[in-house]
């Protein structure tokens, strides 16, 4: 959508917004509907091509009014997250379709799923054990209870470990900065001597700092031999799995009791959205259900709908799917698609740049949108030329450190970026090079 | 602003977006300004009356743009929160003026204000008595932490306890459904001779059910003595406190650690904004700060600056705080008055209409916009009056419980409403009891 249609568009949806108040005493409190309404009304799958504007806002008026806030807020929150579950070819055992035992939930952001997950997995732990030996106290369980996640895992792993008041130990990463089995195997054979309980591993698809990939083949199948819950954290890359070249980065999933990633992201969709899903959702309900009076409904016990409130910390809850409805129909899954690809290239043409500059390295294989790159040198020479660039103010760089070394990081983000940007930094950060370069000569 | 207003006003923000796409090439990455930028650029506390709208969008260019995303986003947030801060006479110690230790928070909803809150206290009371017996383990002391909540308290708070893995007990409340010092002491030297460690206190004001206040000039003592956190849930009757005549339900919030209420409830404040102010910043910083070299930045140490992400569960923000500078300045605190007025005033109409059936009883004192009421008999027949009004959809009741008894809750909510909305509501209730009692009979 271009400025000129952006702003018809966005007008538009004024006068919807404004027809609705002027219209509101006219519409029903309380919806017609029964649960499950919605899903026959839609589409199985998100569209291969755009859809028009005019069609998305008639089916708002024709499928979402009649089910007010409720239950179409949740309702097109399950479908949505099926289509964007398909789209990433995820297995069936993730999606909530008819009857499926799995399902997705728009989280607010990555940290929040990492520590849903890792609750529901404490609960799960707890319960098996002192199912086993009753005698057990939660505490005395909880003590000896430790969570993995690589050395490169986001700082949000550390923390939901910190809330979830578990141990957290890192697992040192390959030379590739991947998670291998060999590593996690050392540790857990190690704790597990030492009479602590393995029960949560984090899987980092895409890491912060260099986009490195944990071995999701090899640590996999251990935690589903060792009973521990797998979760996956892909918050960035986990978009480009929609695109067919990108989805054997995925390979493993199978094993995972939980994923995660961030539409918001590179997706397109507004932040914030972070979608999860889990193979058996019973799982993390079960950790987390309350049901006070006013909180019951009809078809509380009928199995027939689903209590998002139960899937989450907080327990209101905004229509963040139509946020995913009105984008992947807008784009299609092609334009989508288009839109990871180009990011991907470009990033490649930025690592070409620097690679045909002998003074300059790159630090780690790009893989998606992400450079990670240095001046060959000290890590002062770095921090110096970093300096340089961001007080610049033309472009920011946010930086890293990859083993022992100082790393700039060229991260692709923006809906509007094109060639001519990306040669247009480069040729800037080559220039601030050559000053500073020289200022040290002197 | 009625609709003809709002559909002008929001097609020029439309406007004022595409511009703002337009010309984003124009505009620097990074801004110029320095920490502490923007509190000198605007008033210290909210204007009584409403400001120009085309003063608000002009400030949003002159005073927010140049701050970009970062600071703006932060500063914002701490001045609009010190702004409502001073709307409630909150005493100084929870404000964050410009050297305050205390300040305010936008998180999304009273459930996640609650959890940070005792996953605080958790910390505090951990390395307090760990540093009185080094060999403690955190397992040991989380095992006798117990928190407290009246009966009356919504299910968050239960919920924050299941995640933060301590014990919650449950306070019975006296005859007008309100936690007092009587109770509470009894739990406390119960526990405290069982060896338990009493570390935190919810104290509600204005419960779900029915509006009911804990009485925190008797229990706001005995947290301050047992050295117990006490965190005030105002959820929904936070924003009548905006109001003089209803300032004094807040009396003994000085014995507090932490406050919070939702203007997104009752403030006209879009959801999500639930507002959380802290006296000592530094204890929920400490409970959770990591940081990632990606996350660091050059005003890291220097105490200028807030760094939000330490004060919430996600790392990622939304701007909210514009929700709230707009909706201040559009009503001014004399118009945010009326509206809290106005239900109150309703609320009182509909009880009267209530009273005035002999049929019916008023279930609980009403303080505010919630009428509890319920038919003189049966809960059998209250709930099939409460079946026939919600079938017949034209209005939505939401029932509780009030020790035996089954009630039914009428609360004022909407923006709109009117006297005749009132009535005709109550009509509508008289009706639909007119045919239960009939349909009894035969």
């Amino acid at each position: 959508m271009n400025s000129g249609e952006f702003r018809r568009r966005g007008k538009e949806m004024v006068d919807f917004v404004a027809d609705y108040l002027d219209g509101i005493e006219g519409r029903q409190v309380y919806p017609d509907v029964e649960p499950g309404y919605l899903r026959p009304l839609i589409p199985t799958s998100a569209p291969e091509e755009p859809d028009m504007f005019e069609d998305i806002l008639n089916d708002v008026e024709k499928i979402i009014m009649p089910g007010a806030a409720s239950p179409a807020c949740t309702e097109l929150e399950t479908v949505m997250m099926d289509w964007l579950g398909k789209m990433l070819k995820l297995p069936e055992a993730f999606l909530a379709g008819q009857v499926g035992e799995g399902g997705g939930v728009i989280q607010g952001s990555a940290s929040e799923a990492t520590l849903m997950a890792l609750l529901a997995a404490r609960t799960k732990v707890v319960r098996r054990l002192q199912a086993a030996s009753p005698g057990l106290t939660q505490g005395a369980i909880m003590e000896k209870l430790v969570a993995y996640s690589s050395d490169q895992a986001h700082s949000s792993v550390e923390r939901a470990g910190l809330i979830g008041s578990v141990k957290l130990k890192s697992i040192p990463s390959d030379g590739k900065f991947a998670m291998r089995a060999s590593a996690l195997q050392e540790a857990l054979e190690r704790d597990k001597a030492e009479g602590l309980i393995p029960f949560f591993v984090v899987a980092t698809l895409g890491t912060t700092s260099c986009c490195s990939f944990d071995n999701l083949l090899e640590v996999g199948p251990i935690c589903n031999e060792e009973n521990m819950w797998l979760h996956i954290d892909a918050a960035y890359a986990g978009s480009s799995f929609i695109c067919p070249e990108f989805r054997h980065l995925l390979n493993g999933v199978e094993f995972a009791d939980s994923f995660n990633f961030n539409p918001h992201k590179w997706l397109l969709v507004n932040f914030d959205c972070s979608a999860m899903w889990v193979k058996k959702r019973t799982d993390l309900i079960g950790a987390f259900k309350l049901d006070p009076l006013y909180l019951k409904h009809s078809h509380q016990d009928s199995g027939l709908i689903t209590d998002y409130r139960h899937w989450q910390l907080p327990l209101g809850r905004r229509f963040r799917s139509l946020k995913m409805w009105f984008v992947f129909r807008m784009y299609g899954v092609k334009g989508l698609q288009a839109h990871i690809r180009k990011h991907v290239q470009l990033a490649h043409e930025f690592e070409c740049l620097v690679r045909q500059d002998p003074r300059f390295e790159i630090c780690a294989e790009v893989t998606l949108g992400l450079v990670c790159f240095r001046l060959k040198g000290s890590n002062k020479l770095n921090e110096d030329l970093l300096e340089r660039i961001n007080s610049a103010k033309k472009i920011h760089l946010v930086p890293c450190h990859l083993g022992d070394k100082f790393v700039l990081r060229f991260a692709i983000c923006s809906r509007f970026v094109e060639l001519t940007h990306v040669q247009r930094s480069w040729e800037h950060i080559r220039q601030l090079t050559t000053d500073l370069l020289r200022a040290e000569k002197d």
